[in-house]
């Protein structure tokens, strides 16, 4: 069989990702998977189960990334790595970082039923803490892997339970031994549901991102003061959530008056005392701003704490801000962004070049590996949420976009 | 001794309240004693050991209400009552319901040591759960007495950790005999904190007021939908916590456009999945609205649920409105309310008639008795919070006229 008809298998892949979607999965249909819980624990195990059907090389290092190696016939020169990762949001999809290591499983698994040569190493990895929501920020297990945070700074990350990043990988037996330091890697793939709505939108079936907006994230703490809701008169006043309500109207407000493809978004806020008939005295709520032009968003970031600073003044709130999280867009290796969309154009599979507005793991390995990622439609463009959904045909269409990525990168 | 020249222990009633202010007492300074908790039961418990102490005839009802009464020498006529509620908001303060209750009982101790004989029997009372917070709505316990609310549907009100109030009751063994039912009470006083800044902006020392505004309590549900924050364009997305951020701001705003007397608060907010880089897709917020004018307040209540539901259209994000409480305002007994103002100058107390805007147990008994309220001021106008201040000379002077109210209504 030529290795250009080459094809995964779109059954198995479904299978596979039923078989983890079972490990956390919620009542809604969703998942459930925080990183470094007992289900985090169980998927991984599962996944190193299938990883040893493969008589794979597996390394887990001090981050708890857990890599298979298939060796090449080369092993000295730079691999192919792939992969993205197994934890959730909370209520989360069943296909969001989870499609990205089954799909490089699957590959993989083709190749190995096939017994295929490559010329180089091809590795799949299941990165820690994608997702950021247990221990912030968010690609944890990337970034220290990339040098972009420091191990023992990762280590130091608590959960609002108090528990540490570094206890709770220890806990689950995950700390592993080999050194969560970058490596020589020839091409890093990462393939991934869109979550949002433009492939579906365009009708295409192939992302081809040629990189991922900048982000930053900051907290704005807000004090007013605590009364009666009763016998204080309005004028009298210094309601704290009422002030943060007018900050969170100018950001959502803040992409039309910047203009380009800012978007801003507040998905976190808590209230205090948070009574019924108590004047909040306390409000502290998150703000995601992304755009692929680094300057348009940090002016953005900017325009957006004057604001901050105005409204606090005006109802007599003193504002604070906590810068959480910043990072500039990512472009990724042009050679292989195009390299995606050829491989997808020769399977006979649509694709649309486009941006990710989502972090991913590749944002991290981008920075010391040449970088793509693939991308499949989004299902009314949902994610992060239970009823998150691909079509099966799109994730096999997908994996085999990946698995010839894979064999043309591998074999250069 | 002339009983006109009579006054109540002001070092004596300072002591009574710091001794009740070490039970469930925060570091800020305030107090955290919500009902029916292990803290309100040891609150109860020291309670009865004072009334004990004066040698009152007690009983407990089946709301846990606590009752202390002083046989009058026509014991068969009507009673004259006084009392509050010792339970507090979440870090509330020392003297919301608390001042009432031991300015009652500072009034009957300085009655017992100079032995002086009334004609109708006074009785102290500690209504159960005035705030509302555990087991909402508030006043059930003084709601059940006055035949507002049904014992059984009180029993069945449950907190957030899904216990009933019947089994808190229960559980802290103040689930007494006595019926819940109001008896023929010839004159009820309640003695209170003013809660609001008017009484310290006036510079007086005495609150005579004449009634209570009308509340109504309702919850806003808002539905969005739940994505990706990165990846969904700003026009693809409903926001519910956006939406809920414009209705805040319209409840804020709703004063200013009704005129009146009307205040207008929202206290709290719940935002699902609340997670930093996901876009709301459930928020439930609360809404009080209070005005002296019940016709105003009701059309301030239709305006505010039709601004809801333009803003829900407009912003595709369905609202829900779940009633909770209404009630009208409450008129006072003038005759009563005039006592109060006659004896504060009397005594040398300067004092000033207005309303409270704060509910009270007040406004259920006097549904069914002649009832009227003190009102001493609140340093800078703070309550329901840990820094809630009444000066001592001012929690003695509202005693005293108590105490001489009490006089008056037992003697006639």
């Amino acid at each position: 069989m030529e290795i250009s008809e080459l094809r995964v298998n779109g059954s198995r892949l479904r299978a596979t990702i039923e078989e983890l979607a079972r490990i956390g999965g919620t009542a809604g249909g969703g998942m459930h998977r925080l990183a470094l819980t007992e289900e985090d624990k169980q998927a991984r195990d599962l996944f190193i189960r299938w990883l040893k059907e493969l008589g794979l090389k597996i390394s887990i290092d001090e981050m708890g990334n857990i890599f298979g190696e298939r060796k090449g016939r080369s092993p000295q020169k730079p691999m192919v790595l792939s992969g993205s990762h197994l934890d959730t949001q909370p209520k989360g999809g069943r296909f969001d970082g989870i499609l990205g290591v089954t799909g490089a499983l699957e590959a993989l698994r083709t190749i190995h039923e096939n017994r295929i040569d490559t010329e180089r190493t091809i590795a799949i990895v299941d990165w820690t803490d994608e997702e950021g929501t247990r221990f912030s920020p968010a690609m944890l297990g990337s970034g220290v892997w990339a040098g972009h945070f420091e191990r023992d700074w990762a280590y130091s990350r608590v959960d609002l339970g108090a528990t540490s990043f570094g206890e709770a990988l220890e806990r689950i037996g995950y700390k592993g031994k080999a050194p969560a330091r970058k490596w020589p890697v020839h091409a890093y793939y990462e393939f991934h549901i869109e979550q949002g709505p433009v492939l579906e939108k365009m009708g295409k079936r192939i992302g081809v991102p040629k990189g991922i907006l900048g982000i930053t994230w900051f907290d704005v703490y807000v004090e007013g003061e605590g009364n009666q809701a009763g016998p204080t008169p309005m004028n009298a006043r210094k309601d704290a959530l009422v002030a943060a309500a007018e900050m969170i109207l100018k950001v959502n407000n803040l992409p039309a008056k910047m203009g380009g493809d800012l978007v801003a978004t507040v998905g976190e806020i808590q209230n205090a005392p948070n009574s019924r008939n108590i004047i909040p005295d306390r409000v502290r709520f998150t703000v995601d701003i992304r755009s692929w032009e680094d300057l348009l968003k940090n002016k953005a970031v900017e325009a957006i704490k004057n604001e901050f600073s105005q409204i606090g003044e005006k109802r007599g709130c003193p504002v604070r801000i906590e810068m959480i999280w910043d990072i500039s867009h990512t472009e990724f290796d042009s050679h292989l962004v195009e390299r995606v969309g050829k491989v997808a154009s020769r399977l006979g599979y649509s694709s649309h070049p486009m941006v990710s507005g989502a972090g991913h793991d590749a944002a991290y390995v981008c920075r010391v590996a040449p970088t793509a990622m693939i991308f499949v439609p989004s299902i009314g463009g949902r994610s992060h949420v239970e009823v998150e959904n691909t079509r099966w045909e799109d994730c096999e269409a997908g994996a085999n976009v990946l698995l010839h990525c894979l064999f043309q990168s591998a074999n250069e």
